[in-house]
């Protein structure tokens, strides 16, 4: 990979990815059809953390930070870092000095495949981050990645400007070209979560609220009364 | 596996059931003679979770919840839905649609070697709830499994009407034909380590509380002064 | 390995522990050169555990911790109990007696690589706790392996003596004869933190702060303007 | 757990046992329904071992091999000797002296969820064994489990005088009292391959040897015509 | 995912994926600027498969093979199916009667996230296929997934028609557009390691042959006479 | 870590290393009192390889192979390359021009904690290669480690003139200055082994070769007579 930063890339409206955020990363993971979700391993930092912003993005050598040092010059308000690596890396990329200075800019967010230190500091300042691991390991500074190039994560693209939405259940990303037409589908999705929410709480069963009756008849469900020596063992 | 619902299992008195609960994991997995811990990776989705509950049992085919939705319709008022798969499976099962669901029917909590979704919302009603994993990923309704047939997580047999007890240590399964021996081994050993504990906090050793001196001296360990040179190295 | 308990290990000044620990462990891995950190699997019990201590040691048998009960006779005010052993194991070599006993005689913490159980009691009592694991599995009291010998953890020695580190960050140990020198070296690197943080609140870049662009200049990083179709997908 | 040996348990017709073991792990697994595999990480320690054999069940304490060395007395011709601990360990239980007494006393095989080492002699010497690593961590002999308990392996529960099958594929568990019923199901599902196989070979498509398409065409799956940029990226 | 086989996929010259083949995985890897390698868990199922073919893709749900049996369908010669599913499963999706099917076809291989099972008929018939794991755990056949749609494995996208090369190294895909601008590169990078080669046999250093001794002055090494207390333990 | 290169390190006679290897890696461990074994993570990269040799180390940035050219040159007959990185990494460091190189200057063997590939070359030249992964990803040249310093794998410290011996079992380590204590161990162990495998061989009983029945006698373990309801179920 030839060191480069990648400037100006698009952005998305900024009030598009605020209602992105406060649908959530469940919410938004289903109106996309069940994509985007960048696995079960990146948590976040503390509990409660939730955000949404426009990616920008670095990609960094194993052990060294020297690029995320670069993408904070091209983040601005309403910015979410998503930091990654060329091979899988575990070490304390970023620490309470570049989320201080990340703060300082209006970045909304953090996301990394790697490590992270200074959680007590961090979590004090309510900064938003994710991480898939906590790690005081410090990084050289000797070579650099790619600024706003594409990147993966969870075998999901991110490219810059596409949206990151995370929470206390991971992140998800949207394609910048769909965040309307996403956004749309969760307003939807959350009215009819609202109305299910509703009926449950009276005590109506999900089988009724979601009409999975008739599924059930069709896979030919026996109901049989329980007893002890019905069963084999596995 | 033909899919299967079994109805009306037995119960266990639910006086006991909540005192297990008061006792807590350690107490009854001590009480129980050091048996029925299932594992340490089914954690709480909020710290200080806790609760206790008659299983409620949903074996699903992996990637899909249509099981749990029947097994709902098998719950009252103090039972605990204890949710596996029949191959290893880390999407979110559960969210906050279903724990709502459950609340209004008075189950005591969820226990699932699945992933789980929505942590925010679940926290904020304080519905107890462990899982294997934290993801958003959707499932399928495509299949079913059985409800309230036995069921194994990590090499521990649960059957219906068995007592789940579950807080910060983990989750422990109690024989529903033991509960009450259980019960009262559970009392012995909390008046036990009631009596160590004052001890220890007058500064007592544990050496002496539990006459650990005659085991030692019969090991003949040795007591040398401290030098620098003294070890071999690994 | 023949069982002992190495008796009267040397101590470093209180003081100097102390001050070590509120630099945390991140400033202290840094000021030693980034040498002496335990790993990223050892996590504090509770959120905003913090501490520092002199090490003792306990290296023990698998599933079995009659050795920690013999360390404990070890401990006085200022150590800090440091347990592993010979193989893997994720036992709950610890509980709130335990703790109870460790906390009566004034001793700052408690690192295990094993598992711990009792954590709503000892996250109540707000003990300093780290673990690899939480479990409630009991262990054995058979035999015993040595008191206050090295032990290694993360393939860093700990020897009596040496000073504990540990915070939300994970756990840092300092070699006895370096603790003042790393004292001086933390106090040098705070001092230039704390510089570097009110200019990066105040919107200094950190490529400026850490004077990093001459070194972004020797690596010949291009900058050019982003474009959609600028990159080869992975 | 209490010390105990239980002696003389039942034993399968060994001709049957044989006739299972030719059938191999696969074809029994689906034989039984889809039940008693032991997981994926019970490996071969040499590529092509293949074996079946009458349970010998051996509950260890972590890191102490002693109650194998009592469950050796309980072997005899045809048996297979299944070694499990009470919580996991990764220590060498068996080495090519264990593997040698073993051999000389007609015992079929040996499973192990602990680690295992002389690989080399025990591989010069064809002795068939499955473990879940491989380590030449030596164990202590200082306390006893049982032997010819019930034992769990990934949830499944193997009591002596059950079969074990082995092969390439891993390791599965018929219950005693259901050989017969199994090797019928065996021989069916055997021929019912075979004829499948010719097919296959001869062109056919397992959509067709399989009755697939009725399936297939209740799912609706539809046939398009590929073209680049008909797919909504991940 | 809307079930769905898209037909028809362009194809790369067959001569060129063989020449592809020949050079392997490392060589392609590097010839393709380190991209493309599909992570280290893709493991051959028997040692020194080696082979490459033109991508047919399926894309299952967890524990469902029924999209594979629609995908062999759209196999032809010099094909090489690679599957993967929509959440992580382990379960044998792929046994010896689908190796024997794609045999027939003229398939050359076979590459897959999931498990494989009968390993022995698959290794004796030398079919070359990889997998993340090995298990005789059967699938349903109760949904299907997509064929021949884009698919991730270890954050690389892999299209049909795109060249997967595999080999006791692991697996990589290289994209249908570069596959002639990869192999030319190939073909000069073995040029530049044969030459290497032979200087290394006859003495010379990596340090001449690759002619590092510059880099290494200017990142200032220093070579110092080894002494036993030269350096600080970590 | 400051970069560096040690020269001249002590090496242990060679007649003396050659017969540590012959004894093998599970001899080796018992003979040193069970220390100096390198973890379970470390494979052979192909069965059967065997050897022992004179540790050279190199210690090497994550994702930056430059350090291990410098340690070719400190390389001669006899010698051994370890190599391991300040922080976890699994590219491939290693492949058959370095093992080529290796080979040429008369070294014995290679052991890395980092992948390696090129596996199909390096198996067909039989040069002994122990890794941790198997990666084709690449490495870059950006920055160097030391050569020659105390390393550490697994919890276990290896410098420069230490022996490692490695075979299937694994890989262990020891110290130069207990070389020859240890072979002494090695020669007296094996003699006993040689002893008990005899009896064995004819039908003895480990419990009567190793004399356990005493200490059998001393834990008061029952034997029993087998029953079906004996038992509680976990």
């Amino acid at each position: 990979v030839r060191p480069a930063v990648f400037t100006g890339p698009p952005r998305p409206p900024s009030d598009v990815v605020a209602r992105l955020g406060e649908h959530g990363v469940a919410t938004v993971h289903e109106a996309r059809g069940r994509l985007g979700l960048l696995g079960t391993d990146l948590r976040p930092v503390w509990p409660g953390a939730r955000t949404a912003g426009s990616a920008v993005t670095a990609l960094c050598p194993p052990g060294d930070n020297l690029t995320v040092h670069l993408a904070i010059e091209q983040t601005g308000p309403g910015d979410l870092l998503v930091i990654t690596t060329t091979s899988p890396c575990s070490d304390g990329y970023i620490g309470e000095l570049i989320a201080t200075s990340l703060n300082a800019r209006g970045v909304t967010g953090l996301v990394t495949t790697t490590g992270l230190r200074d959680v007590r500091d961090i979590t004090a300042a309510r900064f938003p981050a994710w991480s898939r691991s906590i790690s005081a390991q410090g990084t050289a500074k000797d070579a650099v990645g790619q600024v706003n190039c594409p990147v993966m994560i969870a075998d999901t693209v991110i490219r810059p400007g596409d949206v990151i939405v995370a929470d206390d259940d991971g992140v998800a990303c949207v394609p910048r070209e769909a965040v309307t037409e996403v956004l749309t589908a969760c307003d939807e999705w959350a009215a009819r979560e609202a109305s299910a929410r509703e009926q449950l709480r009276d005590g109506a069963l999900t089988l009724d609220v979601f009409n999975l009756r008739p599924l059930v008849h069709r896979l030919d469900v026996q109901h049989l009364p329980w007893s002890d020596s019905g069963y084999l063992m596995p």
